[in-house]
């Protein structure tokens, strides 16, 4: 039996001496090294090999290497192989990073701050109270609920909206049709924690963030493919919205020339508001490898009828 | 009796209107309008009037409106009056706001990423753990104390420093000159909530910030006279220093032709990191004048030896 990395070499390599210090019986091997395709039980990774089913006939199970798993072909892995996304720590405490930066950038308005400072000009503006600014965030997952966790600590205004009914303690939620054009009303900020599947493609849209109060703000976790690119860069130069954080891209990478690296009010980042970290993510896979052994259902394991 | 308040006219309209709700029989004035200088038993001052002493001769207690007191000369204000400093929650709160944004902003390298967006580079760098990022607090008051429970929630890796020993649940507490050398070793991020008293002026100098491990920043939340500024700029060029955050400059408002505003590493605020907010303010004073009246400790009150 082996188990199969198929992902960032240089990440591999740490996954490599994990295994070895917790798992020493099994066989890890990191891509191209597959050794013999037979003995491949399990598989991690980004980008799957093509043709997996027919390559490794004896899988087990599919871990993606994230927190999504719209890069993964469902067709391509056989109906009894559990699809796993990546629930480990480090990608909920490095997505809460990334989120509350974004959210006190825009509140504490360090964005014109900066503008101030590039022009010499010492102007203060009037701080507001976190309670004050009201923060919307679409999807309401492991991810999402860890935002809104930590963003009510600051006591933000905080409101989620998910396709299907939640109660959050403190958290104003949302549902359907009717509670997104509610929460979108309400939502200063508006942060995209969605996963990307073919409901929500494109989601991120002028008829969905000209529904924001003027003045709003975006900060998109999501995939690239939620948001309306060019829709957006409308909406900035009109002032209808005032800032966008844009981890996620169409395409990755952004190429050099691309507008949205131009303007004055996105900031861009490499797709890394969130990454695992192997140290956790290796302990993540064996729990969730002794729990196949147990026959219980995997942590993380994909609905895929509803895609995630 | 009457309380006279000498500070922001905007806000003071906002004290005004708070005290005429809460405490109606109060005779509240806002600076020029004394009234009659006899009457006025208490006064919130930002800088006080001159000859205080004498022009209001039954001042009972001084409020500052805002966290420090090293604007006011202890040597005005006769020996019997309570100097008190403004310990209210929204001062807490926007400090850690303004901390844990600077702080974010180094471990996740957001001002290198900025640097990339401006020429359209795609580049990851590797997301750090918090637990990782060693962070020390010069000070242990109120704000300090804020600053390092909020930090240790993201799993930072905290401590701090003061005078005189403390123990703080989680907190590396260190204390005296061998207790700093100590501190200073383990500081990628330093950050000052020190008061301005006369054995901080001009403590952040070339001999402190140079025992900083190399590649340390540096969060200015202090007072403008704590920092040398060129040995700052030095040791930034050296980039033995990465990032400055400034939130109080010597002088303020700093010139708009001070170097300081065009260097590339630092990051300058108009001393907004906290400021007082009217409305809980207000609250924190009149439970203060209870306390008056019932003869005990006001919050905040200053010991004159100690100068905070």
């Amino acid at each position: 039996m082996s188990f199969l990395y198929k992902a960032d070499p240089v990440r591999g390599a740490r996954w490599a001496e994990r295994f070895a210090e917790q798992a020493p019986d099994i066989d890890f091997r990191i891509w191209p090294d597959i050794g013999d395709a037979s003995r491949v039980e399990y598989l991690a990774t980004w980008v799957p090999p093509q043709d997996m089913a027919r390559q490794f006939p004896n899988l087990k199970a599919v871990f993606s290497t994230g927190a999504g798993v719209d890069q993964i072909d469902f067709s391509q892995v056989p109906a009894h192989v559990p699809i796993v996304r990546m629930l480990e720590p480090a990608i909920a405490d490095h997505m809460v990073e990334y989120v509350v930066h974004a959210v006190l950038t825009v509140h504490r308005e360090f964005g014109e701050y900066g503008v101030d400072q590039r022009e010499g000009r010492w102007q203060v503006r009037p701080n507001r109270l976190a309670r004050d600014i009201r923060v919307g965030v679409l999807g309401l997952g492991q991810l999402a609920r860890a935002v809104l966790s930590r963003l009510r600590l600051f006591d933000y205004s905080c409101a989620g909206w998910s396709r299907s009914a939640h109660h959050i303690e403190g958290v104003a939620c949302f549902s359907g049709e009717a509670g997104l054009e509610a929460l979108l009303a309400r939502s200063d900020i508006l942060v995209c924690l969605l996963p990307l599947t073919p409901q929500t493609r494109g989601i991120l849209g002028a008829e969905l963030l000209g529904r924001l109060p003027a003045g709003a703000s975006l900060v998109q976790t999501g995939r690239g493919a939620h948001l309306d690119q060019q829709a957006l860069l409308d909406l900035l130069d009109t002032g209808h919205l005032r800032w966008a954080f844009l981890d996620v891209t169409e395409p990755e990478p952004l190429p050099p020339d691309h507008p949205l690296w131009r303007h004055p009010r996105v900031r861009i980042t490499p797709h890394i508001a969130s990454s695992t970290n192997p140290d956790t993510a290796v302990t993540a896979v064996l729990e969730n490898l002794a729990r196949l052994r147990r026959g219980e259902r995997l942590d993380g394991e994909v609905d895929r009828e509803r895609g995630y």
